[in-house]
């Protein structure tokens, strides 16, 4: 009997789950939103994520149950864990992942370095914070946020008065995030993977550049990286992955400081689009390993498979016919890059695709895999 | 719209096309001979390849028609054709992998380095072949041999009076093919990948090693082979190709002899065994350059990502089960090593899947995916 994994979201983080399921023979069933979407080879099931029944109904053909994303509510995660599906990861862990004060008050707990932050429940509380921070500080709605929505840089409190008054209304009342304002010289990203049975595999760490607040651009391994800075990500990654009792792969955002610390800035609980570059860099992607994680099979070598790899992101497209019609030229000029699509109609700064390049040289490969993903732009 | 194959066949190697697909954003549609079999996820036809109706109807919904294997009868190839279908390989290209006689007559036009061949049409001209070339001899049956079958050495013509019976009694009549047994030291295969407008490009010649006739190991590249064996295998691919016109992956397997000379064995029109290496070892695996040169697409770099990489094919596998019973401690013992299963029942002697290793030391790889096959057989 083939191994079964069923994913929860239709998105492209399921679809990149497709091919090394094929490839290691584990059967890949999706429940997706909607038809039609980035993951539909593999999407037998269209329904509801929030509705309890339906996640139920499609977790009893599957051996585990997984995500494209962290909105599935607690409640239908426990409801799974309590009719005796196996989740992963799962609800104590995921909770870290979908609040974003839970997450920094584990994290304190955890002795994880971490940005000065606060939760604050009205404009008085923030302007406190904002006063003891050389008054500028982050704002962030705990819940919901994604690719920089729900992130907010406000000088004053007043900045933020619309989402107090949200939280005011939301019948589950609660706070806002706000985090000091951290003069960072540029963003990293360390993936770990953990199985249930708690073998742990830490990536190289990798530095992000991100435009608009969307991932544009990853390097790995991140360049002038030393040991200590190799070793401290790859420590802090292991230390959430264990301490939030994570399963599959984590992905943890840091900022390195202008003082050479490093900080964690936001967690995801599922492959991420840091680490898109192991699709063809490393010896086990991102994707296969969190298949094996979430399967409690052994864990895969990380390591790169050549000294650089650069993925920049497909963002928009062109606006008549579809990625496709750059094909021939992208493929053309640059027969080297790797060339991921997600099957989603082109849209301005959406992400519709990533291409990969590796080699000796950083250098040329940066000029390629930009030059490659340049020609898919309108 | 996004580009769509339909590949003919439900085989390990339209399964292999499934993830370069997905990753590349072509619709992939597979016409199985019946339900269930490797290429199951993409197999939305079911249905019999020497069928007119059948493979028509199935054309009519894409783009370009390919194939898992060699069998599709040339009245059926023909006939897409006539009705303006994209066909790669071709009809004129296909029936040399067809029929071996064929396929001699053009390869001695061509000038191509071959065994010594006649066409025989009973015991006696077999004899006279025999006595002319040492009293020993290789007989093939011109149509429907592979992995072996079909293949006879034989030191007397009585050897082969059943197939010439056989011969006598089928409708077509025809003749065999004899060859001279070639004194050879190691097998060699040269793949080559030729796109509709022209371009062409060659992997690295490889070594291939047989047990019972079926591909058990492939060394990449071809160790101990200098700059003139490199040259000359890549020529002969690249002038069978062009000279063929084949469209799409072309392997052609090689003898090397002991007197320093290579011959052309037999040619496969489609991605080979020898060529499953590239799915680690190579920037584009031979599945994604078959996908990009059936739709004349640019064709991807075909330099290997490592020094070395190895395949072992897992032939066979546990009698209880499943290779499935198998991951855990083939993936414990082996991390780096890439498993691709074909989601079919283990039987002796079977191929059901196999792995591949890439690095710097060819020995440390050759030993660790020799050892990782080894745990998936009974």
């Amino acid at each position: 009997m083939a191994l079964r994994v069923g994913v929860v979201g239709g998105g492209q983080l399921a679809r990149m789950m497709i091919a090394p399921a094929v490839e290691l023979g584990i059967e890949i069933e999706v429940l997706a939103e909607e038809r039609g979407m980035a993951a539909r080879l593999a999407a037998g099931s269209v329904g509801d994520y929030t509705d309890i029944a339906t996640v139920l109904a499609f977790a009893r053909d599957v051996d585990v149950v997984t995500f494209d994303h962290e909105h599935v509510p607690q409640q239908v995660l426990r409801t799974l864990v309590a009719e005796g599906v196996a989740v992963h990861p799962g609800p104590d862990a995921l909770q870290f992942a979908q609040d974003k004060l839970l997450m920094r008050a584990r994290l304190e707990e955890l002795g994880m370095p971490q940005p000065d932050w606060a939760s604050v429940s009205d404009a008085e509380q923030l302007q406190d914070f904002l006063d003891a921070h050389g008054g500028r500080a982050v704002v962030k709605t705990p819940r919901g946020g994604y690719d920089g929505k729900g992130v907010r840089v406000v000088d004053a409190a007043t900045e933020a008065e619309d989402w107090f008054a949200a939280l005011a209304e939301d019948a589950r009342g609660g706070s806002l995030l706000v985090e000091e304002f951290v003069p960072f010289t540029r963003e990293l990203a360390q993936q770990v993977a953990r199985r249930a049975s708690g073998e742990v595999r830490a990536y190289p760490v990798v530095e992000t550049v991100q435009r608009d607040g969307v991932c544009a651009e990853v390097f790995a391994p991140a360049p002038r990286a030393g040991e200590r800075l190799r070793d401290a990500a790859a420590r802090i990654g292991i230390a959430i992955a264990e301490g939030l009792g994570v399963t599959g792969m984590l992905a943890v955002e840091l900022f390195e400081t202008t003082d050479d610390r490093i900080l964690v800035n936001e967690l995801a609980m599922r492959p991420h689009n840091s680490g898109h570059w192991t699709q063809d860099g490393a010896v086990t992607s991102q994707f296969e390993q969190h298949l094996r994680a979430v399967l409690d099979l052994p864990l895969g070598d990380p390591s790169p498979r050549q000294p650089w790899a650069v993925m920049v992101n497909i963002l928009g497209g062109p606006a008549q016919g579809g990625l496709e019609s750059r094909f021939a030229s992208a493929m053309a000029a640059h027969p080297s890059v790797k060339l991921h699509t997600y099957g989603k109609a082109p849209r301005p700064g959406r992400k519709v695709g990533h291409v990969n390049a590796t080699g000796d040289d950083l250098e040329d490969i940066v000029y390629d895999a930009r030059a490659a993903a340049a020609l898919f732009a309108d």
